[in-house]
């Protein structure tokens, strides 16, 4: 597994910088099931995990907003039928932080338990 | 309160109407707070429902997701920091059915108790 997930967040300022492309680069190679997207010009992380149906689903977006919850670091959580997409970024910086990667490991991690 | 919230949704056949122009006038006066969007072609009704903060937003998602389990009718929900963003569509039909109207005046009712 990789180490990423066993890192803790650091507390963000608004003036922490965003990753480096290269960062990124290096950071995405141990999160291959997530891509990067921009939404409203704003770079996020983002994965869509499958479920048999709308209970599992809903059981994983308590355990990843539990997780959230407990870091102080939230993202945004699109529950469906047998579907829950998540997107991690940090509002202070309108970008990723190397804690959205922690946490993008963190939350594959969840899933694999 | 409106009937609508009163009613049972009905088990709905691939082959049901959706609701006509002048229907979905008639049941969105019973719903001052959504509004009829269009995703990839398909009618939904979507309304945002704002909290205090992410635990708030996270049960009143947990309450939205018990009511759609029980009902066998499942909404997508977007969990966010503060804020619970609830989209009611028929996915048999490709549209909105009379039963999302009835969520949606329920899912109205669950916040404000």
């Amino acid at each position: 597994m990789p180490a990423l997930e066993k890192e803790q967040c650091e507390a963000c300022r608004a003036d922490a910088p965003t990753v480096t492309p290269e960062e990124q680069d290096t950071l995405m190679q141990e999160l291959p099931d997530w891509e990067v997207i921009k939404v409203d010009g704003v770079n996020q992380l983002r994965r869509e995990f499958r479920f048999r149906n709308f209970v599992q689903a809903q059981a994983f977006t308590n355990r990843v907003a539990d997780l959230a919850e407990e870091e102080g670091h939230h993202p945004a959580i699109l529950l469906e039928f047998g579907k829950a997409t998540v997107r991690w970024w940090t509002h202070k910086i309108h970008g990723l932080h190397r804690n959205d990667f922690i946490m993008a490991a963190r939350t594959d991690r969840l899933f694999e338990e």
